[in-house]
């Protein structure tokens, strides 16, 4: 059982507490409206501080304007920024396997991988020739790192991961599962019958502390890599072409789709299903909507959308009919001025 | 070989057979334009029914309307709806591999697992700790299941499903093949250098007879449960995040992507690729045309719908150019009536 | 250590060569820009010509009308199709694992199972009763062959793909890691509490030199097979629904989507994210842009095209609020035509 004093060693705190309220135990994480005894909770938005008297929790994080406001019997932890201390807590109450720092008896690997000390090799994963595995990494079951992959130290795959040959993650990544990453890149050259592929010949280069989601395919560079820097986020099914490069902390939602050889600045954000055409350059601080159309690279950052967002279906019919006829609309329009001007 | 008399036994039939129609045999199933002899077929919908006297099919499944103009060489069996009788009766006529009740020898089953008598666990499957699969239920080659996690009697994953721990699913589900459930969310608080990611403490749980395509991500929660309620159907390459709830009976298209938090009610449909915002509510019986852009929620049933249809480019480059002129197009208009305006 | 010697051997050259010139080294590819001794580079498109006279390579494939610009110190390779030659030549400088032709230990193989000799088996795949296996094709670790499935000559499939139950794959294809082939056509009859799934009795059937990317979905047929000609590419997290077929040559980027019983013609090709409504007929030679909202078929060749490219927000916000107002923006059209042809 957790106390209020371990989380002291997490975040800091910046009120003081007394013997007591660092013994609090703390077994569970809630939202503030549904926590109760024995559970940390957190206001991070103004938009839920009425909720903060009534919250029954034991423990609440909370900026210092609404320690006062606080409940008396919830013990109050003045932080800089809730939400961030909230995210780190978090994982002390997290129940996923802990990696146990074994090589599975089952796992496949190849005499000349090197697996460093502490690293776990989950049951049946394949490591190919020359794959450097680093401390305290964790291949999950299943996985398939192929030769001279490179997996930095800490970095998490989860089962059931492909790591083709030649491409490297830095440390303290994590990769969920079933996601390829160092795929072949979309390269191919017509021909009279049909289609000559390209051999593939670059990788996919990551940084450290990238996180990426479940079923993703990120694809190997046709000449250069593919490139993603330190610190990028990437939700699930979402897929980057050869030779893309991504930015540093760059965040992408679930499902958006990068085309080839398109530049992500750094600290750049896509919503969900978003596209991108190949050969763009993204400005550093591109923020761009769920579904966004982006045909043409930006100059500086902000805020870029695109789509008409969906309406109840016999008005969205009337409104293409109405779009459909703009050219004709335009031309009546041209018609009734040319008039009101002769007129005149 | 089967006989009408064998599909007597699934569905019921409402008008009456002699002896000599009910052991007519039936070998397999056909489209009414392209069955043979010795071939059922159906008739569901009223644009094929002029298909209806030239069938070759040894049998047909009518509406009572449709019997008379039945061919005389052709057992009509007359059931309430057609197209339903033909989904139960299809499944004799599957040639896909029979689970055997077997434990496959290379699976790797922890001892702490209860798995029933007469579950199938497929060759290279992973089972973890305390993790519980019901009578009937069968796990395919190369699926992880992760610690905890809890597969209910008669479910069937096919090859290679990842079931992350604690989650859950009930019975007579089915996954197909390269699906992740209990992903981590993509919950991630922004530091000064990067994100600190957040434990995604919540399970996914899922009802009964919920059945989810091949390659879909259904992500965990953050603190409470993603929920997927009984009798949901889910296509291929569907992204389902967060703290989703996903209400009973709904069906989702392909590369459907659903953000964070949304609530999507009982009864609802969305087609292919249409993209659900994060933390809205959509009410029950909503139903969104395919590639729909949904931003806000719905307050009451219906048919929703966006995007302008693909049309030939060059007029569709007209089409964005006269939409982006729409500014302008309106102050002349405002201009031309209050010119008017002023002339009367 | 390569030299041109060898590539003569790939592509038909059209000048003549000094022996001198045959003996330059080449060990690695790379563009025109950054390219250095020992590379070989290609020009393959005008608007790189101005690069020719500076590249730093050792070996240059060229168009006839661009020999005479090439560096003295740079052998030019004549060729009709640069480009073409450039991806021919590149499988040279693959570094990418080598099918050794055997069957891993691991490998469960159906001794039903026929498996030509020289093709690669690689671990822990699993392979059902009756799966054919072509002479020189590669099943990567963890592929899972469903019983009777058959797999061409030559055909090679990255670690972690699912071919399902009696689907067939022609001779030289290549199917990418985490695709899965045969999964279940998203196929249900509602019933008065939920939905009753149709079994799916067709296959996919796939031509010959056909590509696959990571993580695709090939839903098999439900009475008929789903069908992909020969010569087809497909990128990553394409979704192609029961019954679909796929002309040959047609090309599809990255997470486009194609419902049910969709015919694509021969030629054509889909831009990233594209979506096709189900029961459509498209043409031969029809090409799609990126994101593509396909509701209907075409009756002849040539580019379609549908959205409107991301912008600024503050602007795209203006433009939703015209485009919802064009309905009453007509309507004021209306009147002043009506009011100024009264007036005259």
């Amino acid at each position: 059982m957790l106390t209020v004093n371990d989380l002291l060693a997490q975040v800091q705190v910046l009120n003081s507490l007394t013997d007591l309220e660092k013994s609090v135990p703390v077994f569970a994480l809630a939202a503030l409206d549904k926590a109760q005894t024995g559970q940390l909770t957190f206001l991070a938005s103004p938009k839920y501080r009425r909720q903060l008297a009534d919250t029954c929790a034991s423990v609440v994080l909370v900026k210092a304007a609404d320690q006062a406001a606080s409940p008396v019997n919830c013990v109050a932890l003045v932080v800089a920024d809730p939400y961030l201390a909230y995210a780190r807590l978090s994982h002390l109450f997290d129940t996923g396997p802990i990696a146990d720092g074994n090589q599975a008896v089952t796992a496949q690997i190849d005499p000349s991988a090197r697996v460093a000390q502490g690293a776990t090799i989950g049951a049946y994963a394949v490591l190919g020739k020359g794959v450097k595995v680093g401390q305290g990494a964790v291949i999950g079951a299943h996985c398939v790192i192929d030769d001279f992959a490179a997996i930095g130290a800490q970095t998490r795959l989860q089962a059931r991961v492909t790591v083709a040959h030649h491409c490297t993650l830095g440390d303290h990544c994590l990769v969920q599962s079933g996601t390829v990453i160092g795929s072949n890149g979309f390269g191919y050259a017509p021909t009279a019958t049909g289609w000559q592929a390209i051999a593939q010949l670059g990788r996919v280069v990551i940084g450290d502390r990238v996180e990426i989601g479940a079923n993703c395919t990120i694809d190997r560079g046709a000449i250069e890599d593919t490139r993603i820097e330190s610190d990028v986020i990437i939700d699930n099914l979402v897929h980057i072409a050869h030779n893309v490069h991504i930015g540093a902390r760059t965040a992408l939602a679930g499902q958006v789709g990068i085309a080839g050889s398109t530049r992500m600045g750094a600290g750049c954000s896509a919503g969900g299903q978003a596209g991108f055409t190949g050969h763009i350059a993204v400005a550093d601080n591109s923020h761009f909507t769920g579904q966004a159309m982006v045909t043409k690279g930006t100059t500086e950052g902000g805020l870029y959308s695109s789509g008409i967002p969906a309406q109840a279906s016999k008005d969205w019919r009337k409104l293409v009919a109405r779009v459909r006829q703009l050219e004709t609309t335009m031309a009546r329009l041209d018609a009734l001025e040319k008039l009101i001007k002769e007129t005149e």
